[in-house]
């Protein structure tokens, strides 16, 4: 069990965007950047929430590896397709400006697509795709990221963790919001198993001869993550071609970094030049919005209410235990580490920020 | 082991264009569907080809259960999207047809979606997606098909092996070609397993009460196939989405039938109501062609030059297995099960042809 302190939702993001404001990020971008790490949080995806505002973003922008001003340029454009150059600015800020636009073009033109080169770490997959739910379209979202995971057959990580997010609208329902890394498990959730003295399952990991391990400490010390399917018998050579497809898509259709050449973030140097895809489509480009509704609550009603597995009594939708989970956040409080929030005092403090919000109460977790 | 006949590619596709022909299907049709058949052949899909000709194709269009026109209607148009009905006609040509415009457009727009309703099983869903790479465009073709899958923690098969496929050009390396589908294995894969007597390995399928079985009999008689991913633990959840994902691309946002409402094809009755997606990208819309091929060759070569796992000497881009067995078959040509051939004289006969090709040789395969 682990101690956490419990934050309101909005002091929170107050706090997050003024330390970016404080690193040279303009307002706009700051809250919008301050608002995606939030809903991390909110959404349960803690590792890509308020943890890494201080240790990932602020670091990089103290030394100079991120340029807060977020310079977009725009490469080529046409009504359905854009390609920007994210100017090595903050991921949050570039990537909802481009996915921002890229909605403005598929209102338009009914189906659109942007990429993004240099960019940096955007947080949630999740949460730019969700951007498309507002105006009722389906919104995709798609990045590379840091070498972690290993081809079929390979030793080296040579693949990105790369998710795909997919968000499809529904009428009385909650959307499907897909919102996966196309490996097995994140290396994060590996050092848990490490931190915790247990073994991780067969499948999830190699070591550094390639070979599946069940210890996390081979896995972190020279071994890679497995890609979605694990080993050859279950067929993981799909995972790693959703994973390359991801990396084609976001980084060399972007014109961008792609697997090695994506640089890692917690390390000084080059740019990272991470790329990111989007793409939004209007519904009623292809049939009637309110048609498309009511066969998403059909479907999601039809999935829910059928028969269970023996021991299970619910079926989930993808998103669902998500969106649960931040309506709850949104009244009992978000939860951070003791030590993170000693962390953050002190980041605070280094910035010239007077304090970080007073916690609202205390909780324990797994 | 099994023994084969082998036969003459272009002799083969003459003779299912010809079925296909007396069958009632326009010559322009008949030839695109055997030659669909065909690929499926020439790449070792074997499951979705030449076996297939008069046991599914055949005897819906001999029982008025598809038909052989493939009356395509418009339901909407714009200059990137197009939806279309596929009139309940032939898969293949329904398809075909659907792409080749998606094609057009996307070279108009440099983006273009079709999607399609009313169709049936189409084949190899790669094929489609490789069609955009005759004009370096990328292809991405999606497909629902009869229900298999039991949705995470579900015991009711309710989802179909719903196949992602994409085609990337690349310069001097083959292209990159992902045709998966969304499970684990297909039905298909545990009747080997069942037919040889042998236990399939744990993870692949569920027995009628949604736990992981081992006995194949079990998956046929009551259980269903697990996603991509398999068990929970293995983040079966996450090939539940990507199934998911194709149907609601596939099925609902044509219009078509989705889930449990797909018509199994083997039975007759209602149409199949299959639904599919296509896509096609101009590159240049985003970067220049000769950049993105560069690109493409570069990492493709930095992947299978990288260090292989202990006990492995080669690592696979995905369709290049696939692009070296149809080149072989080519010259040493198409096995087909001799009791497939047999079946096939009947079927010749029974819609009027007087043979089927002779056979150019004899192979015995696992």
């Amino acid at each position: 069990m682990t101690d956490y302190l419990l934050f309101d939702p909005l002091e929170l993001k107050s706090f997050m965007a003024a330390f970016f404001e404080k690193l040279g990020v303009p307002k706009e971008d700051a809250e919008v950047s301050a608002d995606i790490l939030l809903e991390a949080d909110l959404r349960g995806v803690d590792s890509h929430g308020t943890i890494r505002l201080n240790t990932y973003y602020g670091s990089r922008l103290k030394n100079g590896l991120i340029n807060p001003l977020s310079p977009i340029t725009v490469l080529r454009e046409s009504p359905v397709a854009l390609a920007l150059d994210g100017g090595n600015g903050l991921g949050m800020a570039v990537a909802y400006r481009a996915m921002k636009r890229c909605i403005e073009k598929a209102k338009e033109s009914g189906v659109a697509v942007t990429t993004v080169r240099n960019s940096n770490h955007y947080g949630i997959a999740g949460y730019y795709a969700m951007m498309a739910l507002e105006g009722n379209l389906i919104g995709v979202s798609l990045t590379n990221s840091q070498p972690l995971v290993v081809p079929t057959y390979g030793r080296q990580a040579l693949l990105g963790t790369n998710p795909i997010a997919v968000a499809v609208p529904a009428g009385d329902e909650r959307p499907f919001v897909l919102d996966m890394a196309t490996s097995i498990v994140t290396i994060g959730r590996v050092t848990v198993y490490k931190s915790a003295g247990k073994e991780i399952p067969a499948g999830w990991a190699v070591d550094s001869s390639g070979l599946v391990t069940t210890s996390p400490e081979k896995v972190v010390g020279g071994g890679a993550l497995l890609p979605l399917g694990g080993t050859d018998e279950m067929r993981g050579y799909k995972g790693y071609g959703l994973s390359l497809l991801v990396d084609i898509f976001s980084g060399i259709l972007s014109g961008g970094g792609y697997g090695p050449k994506i640089g890692r973030p917690m390390q000084p140097g080059d740019p990272t030049n991470v790329g990111h895809f989007f793409a939004a489509f209007r519904i009623d480009a292809f049939r009637p919005l309110q048609e498309f509704l009511k066969d998403m609550d059909t479907y999601i009603r039809l999935i829910k209410d059928s028969e269970k597995a023996e021991g299970q009594d619910r079926i989930f939708i993808h998103g669902e235990k998500e969106f649960e989970l931040a309506e709850q956040r949104k009244k009992t409080g978000v939860p951070i580490m003791e030590n993170t929030v000693n962390s953050l005092k002190e980041a605070a403090k280094e910035v010239g920020l007077d304090s970080i919000p007073a916690p609202i109460g205390k909780t324990s977790m797994e």
